[in-house]
């Protein structure tokens, strides 16, 4: 079946195992004539490589991109695209101590109860590095849409429970965790190289705000924006709960508060997150992402083997000690994959019904 | 385009206007042979029709369903089911003060815009009645899960910040908030009623648990279980977030808190809530959705009309205080079709691949 | 699964049995705003409908068409249309002597073999009935067509080897052969007749012709404007073969004959009935359908009951001795649906890629 | 959209340019645990690919096939497959003279129109080297089909009028034309010969048989075998006509001579070519295509240029005179794939109803 397809017009089809040959993606209903930016996606791919800092793996993979099929001298023609990055770094044989044991918090006892059989190499396909042809297929996306005037910017609101108090753009690559507030960001560097310091995890929350988005774009009742992008980002590993705009607070709310009221001029607030009767409302998009700490840590755990048999456990291996930095051009590349799908949704409707786009 | 059907294997596709004729929907990939209990699904209406208390809105709608297709002698046949329940108490003159101001929190102003034109009458195809059919069709998905041993319950955990503490599934029908504590239950019914008193709204949290969902279900990388659970809760109208166990809680914790360990007898604890990898992992699943509050208030609010002028509404008409009561069956409904779409899959790759179920 | 949907963009979900409750459809993805010619729907299901001559068969149906969902004041809304047709002359007792046996020539055997169970009464779902709510759904996609100047042309070619020598549209529905020579016609019903005096039946061919069809519908390479009409007609129960421009004959050709050379006025002939690597090129579109003689007839076969014994059966009952005449109808509206899918995906694609449809 | 995608269950979706770097493809939905024959898969390539014989085109490839992801120690593991081919003689220079003028009989027009833009280099994405990556796609989809007792066996049963007599499985492969007839064999390679030394091209007639499916597959009423094969055929460039059983013969028989009568022993005849009712029925499935004259001859033909200039042009390049042969191991591919995907549907239908498969 097309469990590894993601999307309708847009349709990206990934492939690829950690510790296999390479990671890859097919991408359907490109619109031809796209003069394509191939550094804008290896770009992107940069920005979620591992080894780019003491907070996260050290891996090293150059994650450089090849594009096997659908362009001509540069542009689009409306067949495939097909995005290939090859594995480098790949050490299957480090992963042997774990091919008979199943390590909590992580998908091996499930994986391996499926489908009869498990790959154990770095978690083969249910590897976060499965992520990188979601990415480079976000970053074709992202071209489109910026076309459009979207734009879709990403950063780490919350680590460890400290919290970020401001919102700066130009500050979230400025440093490791992508943080937004030049304040908070090194407390919670902190924070995650002090769990690293005791072998432990950390948590924390992403947010990805989408400016730019004219209203129109999503498709009740089945495809309505916001159920579009919450199984996105719930489809990310390690993500456990997804909001939207005031999200979780608006439970605690009465209707005259949580209702944006109307005005000439647009929207005077905006609690719903950009986003009303499953359609944006030409506000900004936001969005959070619940992201659980790190499974793999270098404590001690309590697990059993494939006889069943309980076992002590202690992870070795290259891991993230806070998942959430590199999670970001991730979310971001999920929103701007439904993004793009219900914005040529929305020209196809538009155009059938004779609407101005 | 298919935005309004829903899931892959067992596939509904739903129709109806909230003041039309009639709400239904077909399903299509019922399994031939299914001895189907019409109560039963007479039984999920009757949870979701209006007027069922004081909390909820009066309109009358006895919401009987019809079967226009799909059985032979009471058993299904391979062919798609088709349901029908005819809209009895439509009124959609009550809605023509409607027809040229755009409603604050509702998708009026997106709808009209994105569709060049809009049907007020009870927000047409936007209205919460649309669930009707949703929940008819779950109906059939839970026959079918109850067969292999499968049993949803939902309630509602808080309202208006009062959060149930304790969990007794006997009380949920007992109490018209839905309730599974005695003694929250009637709290939160007070805070309705004076929120409706105050021509006002609340909102709240419904919880969904899955009991018996053997482990495997759900199909990784884009069909994981917890990213359609959300994308399905989050197009229920009013919900704004969705957490899956511990959820957002997970943020703050450590990997060695949040992990699950496993021992020869199952998990020593359920932080995941029942999903690991995005499959099944045969322990309880739980997810919440956070509900937002009405947006049908009586308070005067800001908006404006189709000529963009500022306005002031008070919205007339029959709507409920407080939805969350009445989204319990509806986000069961979602669950159900989500867990019945990811059996069959897996009941497939299992026999493609000779595994046992 | 959703085998009971065809189409993409516009895509119809059709359920129902020959003698259960009613036969209908849902169609998702009509364009908004269309103005609705109901009456329209009702002349195509008339063209359809038994009981019209001596040449079809006796079953009195009127088959009227009523609209359940997707309208607001005479115009589509981008929800869902229900359309249904409700079964008059249902008879399911009249057929209560086949229970037990399978008719040569029918899919009574696979059908049962394969869901495990099967409806007698008038072959239930596999009844030519079925082809109804394909009319109903295609006669709304004709709208569609008809205001981008398509017009779709079907006519019986041939009948018990006797083939149509002249092409006068304004003769097909003069004649209940639904030819489109006025010679042939009588011939041709002279034919049937002959062979339902006999208690036989016989085949024919029909043709279908797309006029003004603009170059560029048909999406390379499993979208194909060839493929995808070839799967339609094919699915129509009897019919045997298709074939595409000179079809079958351009296997016995030469290159050098069989290309249509372009001048700067267009093709200098159509032997490829319009097609051109699998996109319209702007010609009319031609392709024609082998019919099999209708496998109900009244002389003594030898088949097979349930328990696998030899009998001798003579088919009772209401049916056509020729099914070609009201194939028409059905397989015009094969191709509609056809075109409008590939109409909206073409209007999609050049939307997207800013090139003037 | 998924315009590069085909099958449901079992789902392939292709990627590549004839003279870009590779062709490819991603299979989704093949079950995990299967062991692969990878040298298979080379097989079914060699016999597809060109410069086997001077019947075809000189092109050289050695079309050997690299597996990119989904294997684990030589079994699939669940994930998809990805096949890759690299091009070795790519030659896009060799193309330049075709740029500015369209060819005759192929989809030069047509594609250039649609997308705005157009690959010249041997016709890009329309070539039929396309095919490679379905054969190899089919190869993994004959594998799982041989485990069930099914063979798929094509032959060319004409050329150029000239028609096989008898049919002996063995000589197929045994001759460049892939006649089954040993005495029609060289009477058809003298044909095809005499038309390459014309600088001309015929046409021919591809069957296909398949053994061993047994009674069930295929699935009413949108994704009957029969209609999934004839969509399936028609899809590959070249085939103008595809028939079934006796085909376009019958529309000339009586049903009493048409149907098949069934015996204790199974059918008396098959005329029907294995399916009934949409449903195989344990007979040998047997279908026909009807391959038209390759369209590049070396012939001056009359076209016009990208102004829409009259032009004359005679066609260089490496092409086939007749495509027949290789057409059949493509032939083959397109009902191995559709019949792998109704073999799933089917598993998956008879394990929900708990029906013996």
């Amino acid at each position: 079946m097309s469990f590894n397809s993601f999307g309708r017009l847009f349709r990206i089809t990934t492939f690829g195992e950690s510790h296999g040959p390479a990671m890859g993606v097919v991408i359907d209903g490109v619109p031809p004539r796209l003069e394509l930016d191939v550094e804008a996606i290896q770009g992107q791919l940069d920005r979620r490589r591992p080894g780019q800092s003491e907070l996260v793996t050290p891996r090293k993979e150059d994650d450089r991109v090849q594009i096997l099929a659908g362009l001509l001298e540069g542009r689009t023609t409306g067949a495939p695209l097909c995005l290939v990055i090859r594995n480098r770094d790949a050490r299957p044989g480090a992963y042997d101590h774990l091919k008979e044991v199943y390590r909590p918090g992580h998908g091996d006892l499930t994986w391996e109860k499926k489908y009869g059989l498990r790959d154990h190499r770095g978690s083969g396909r249910a590897s976060g590095r499965e992520t990188s042809a979601r990415v480079a297929a976000a970053a074709v996306a992202r071209q489109i849409l910026a076309n459009q005037g979207v734009r879709i910017i990403g950063h780490v609101i919350e680590v460890a429970g400290i919290r970020a108090q401001q919102f700066d753009a130009q500050e979230i690559e400025r440093n490791p965790v992508r943080c937004a507030d030049v304040a908070a960001a090194p407390q919670m560097a902190e924070a995650i190289l002090a769990a690293k310091a005791d072998g432990d995890s950390v948590g924390g929350l992403v947010e990805v705000r989408a400016e730019g988005v004219p209203l129109g774009w999503g498709d009740p009742v089945f495809g309505k924006l916001d159920g579009l992008i919450a199984g996105a980002l719930m489809g990310i590993g390690a993500v456990k709960g997804v909001e939207i705009g005031d999200g979780f607070a608006l439970a605690r709310q009465r209707g005259s508060d949580a209702n944006d009221e109307l005005t000439p001029n647009g929207f005077a607030s905006n609690h719903a997150g950009g986003i009303l009767g499953g359609i944006s409302n030409g506000d900004v998009i936001v969005v959070r992402a619940a992201v659980k700490p790190t499974s793999s840590i270098n404590k001690v755990q309590q697990t059993v083997n494939r006889q069943g048999q309980p076992v002590t456990l202690q992870v070795e291996g290259r891991h993230d000690p806070c998942i959430a930095p590199r999670l970001v051009p991730v979310a971001e590349a999920m929103v701007a994959l439904v993004l793009v799908d219900t914005y040529l949704a929305q020209l196809s409707l538009a155009a059938a019904a004779d609407i101005p786009k």
